[in-house]
């Protein structure tokens, strides 16, 4: 029985999404349900394509109380540079939770990820960073280097934003993208400095050696390490996790394999079980920050969770209006 | 960087791409390819959504040769017919294997599904089934078994065509739907009768107790078993399995959990190791069928290597053409 899939791409989505408080509701609304329970995420499905330099993942969950739920397929072709492509494409296709019907499919060559992805780093920041940011630091000069500043803006407004990258022309570009933000935004040529002079920072990269060390943590600081996707990668340093007074994951069993727990626990360090996840700081199910002076990082490796809550997010967005290709199949 | 992504309609699809001979030939190159090797299937992803009676399976694989991958993803809702809709839906993205960008999104329903079932089942009669069939015989009154028919039709056309069902109507209404492959084409009211009398047996049953048992098996008898794609369900009496001449799997990591298999190893009766692939009796590097007079029995438990197949051969298709929506994304 035919019925009306609507079609909606990248430059469509951007006129109807975007980086906003709501945006960070959903997102928290998601990581609460997870600590309530029923979610179903399964592992994440992936395939290299080792010949073309390539590969792909799939991320899905169903949320109870969500009208839908979102198949999320992450390619990622990284020779596509070469081609003249963006390495990270992909799209979600946002199913009925009730039907399994197709309801949408969103050409978003990878924008709903860096939202919501953008938006957990909020969600992390509200729940765990102190109450007042003077200045915050992000590390990395990429997509993310930007949306996490302007995430962490709409939840701990600072004077001063600090940016550090390997590359210091592309960290000046970084900075100039982010003056709309007001305030002081400048470069640093020191990550130590950076972490040193932040109460929150937020760190962005693809590292596979840590990009903050231990020795660098200060009473009142917190980190969102958000690079950390797939085993190998690894942006702070294992020792500063066991010394943090509190570590808090997305999710606990992925954190272990792909975030930074997995360099903690193949160090042989790790000595405090299974980690907070999120949700359960959220919800108050588990402690967060106690006072200003404790040292905090958060780890976020990405979840289902967040693709089924950006894509039925953009469906209430979109109901109604006329946005996008109506396609009866 | 936008570019166009083909999108197709079932009715657009059912159009350009049918049950024929080049179909079979695609899926059959597919399953040599996985002989050959750099074949990736990862396992399936499987959500189940107890709340709502649904599940969701998403399938993948990467065939060396082939332009394109696709993501396969099955939704079944099994309170749908309540609400007057199918139980079963869904739609495959094809992937440039090259690039990694979305090529085109079929909203097929699942009906590219059923075409490269059925072609592996046309695959298997091929490859296993005696050289002359007078009587085919099929289980089952659904989708599959029609398509079944036919496929076997193409490869091993037979003079007499049995169907069985536990519901005398709908396999009066199938047998009505095949009359136009030539031949007797009749039902009949015993499973039993049907195997004795036939050469080709082709199971398409959600059975999950057997439907043919061990003690009907007779010289010079093919069965293709393609009804079960998971844990719990069974159509052959796991005797059957080891009483076989030979016993040939689509994928056998695949038939150990998902497939006849599954049952022969629970009740601790299946002593021939590791079964034989479809792939390599393609490929004659594993022995066939020795002559007319075995009995083999293949199960098919459905791969993303045949959505990948499908998916690439329905792409080439419609090169050149202006068949469904061309939307830039």
């Amino acid at each position: 029985m035919a019925h009306d899939i609507r079609i909606v791409t990248e430059a469509e989505l951007r006129a109807v999404v975007g980086l906003d408080r709501d945006t960070v509701g959903v997102i928290e609304r998601a990581f609460g349900a997870l600590s309530d329970g029923g979610v179903v995420m399964p592992p994440v499905l992936s395939m290299e394509l080792a010949e073309a330099h390539g590969e792909v993942d799939v991320k899905t969950a169903y949320i109870p109380g969500f009208d839908g739920f979102a198949i999320k397929v992450s390619p990622g072709f990284f020779d596509n540079p070469k081609l003249g492509l963006p390495s990270l494409n992909g799209l979600m296709i946002l199913f009925s939770a009730r039907t399994g019907l197709v309801q949408a499919v969103f050409l978003d060559n990878g924008y709903l990820t860096d939202l919501r992805t953008a938006a957990a780093g909020a969600v992390a920041a509200q729940h765990l960073a102190p109450e007042v940011i003077h200045t915050a630091g992000i590390i990395g000069t990429g997509v993310q280097a930007r949306l996490q500043a302007r995430a962490a803006h709409l939840v701990r407004p600072c004077e001063r934003l600090l940016i550090w990258g390997r590359d210091a022309d592309k960290a000046q570009a970084c900075a100039r993208d982010l003056v709309d933000l007001g305030g002081e935004v400048r470069v640093t040529d020191d990550a130590a400095d950076l972490v040193r002079d932040s109460q929150l920072v937020i760190t962005t990269t693809p590292a596979r050696q840590p990009v903050i060390e231990a020795a660098w943590l200060h009473p009142g600081l917190h980190i969102t390490a958000m690079g950390s996707d797939q085993a190998g990668k690894n942006e702070i340093d294992p020792q500063a996790l066991v010394r943090a007074d509190l570590y808090v994951a997305d999710r606990a069993a992925q954190v272990e394999t792909l975030g930074e727990l997995r360099s903690a626990i193949a160090a042989g360090i790790w000595d405090k079980g299974t980690p907070t996840e999120l949700g359960d700081v959220i919800r108050g199910r588990a402690q967060g920050r106690r006072d200003d002076a404790q040292i905090t990082i958060c780890d976020l490796t990405g979840t289902g969770l967040q693709d089924t809550a950006i894509a039925t997010h953009v469906m209430q967005r979109l109901a109604g209006g006329d946005v996008g290709t109506v396609i009866t199949a």
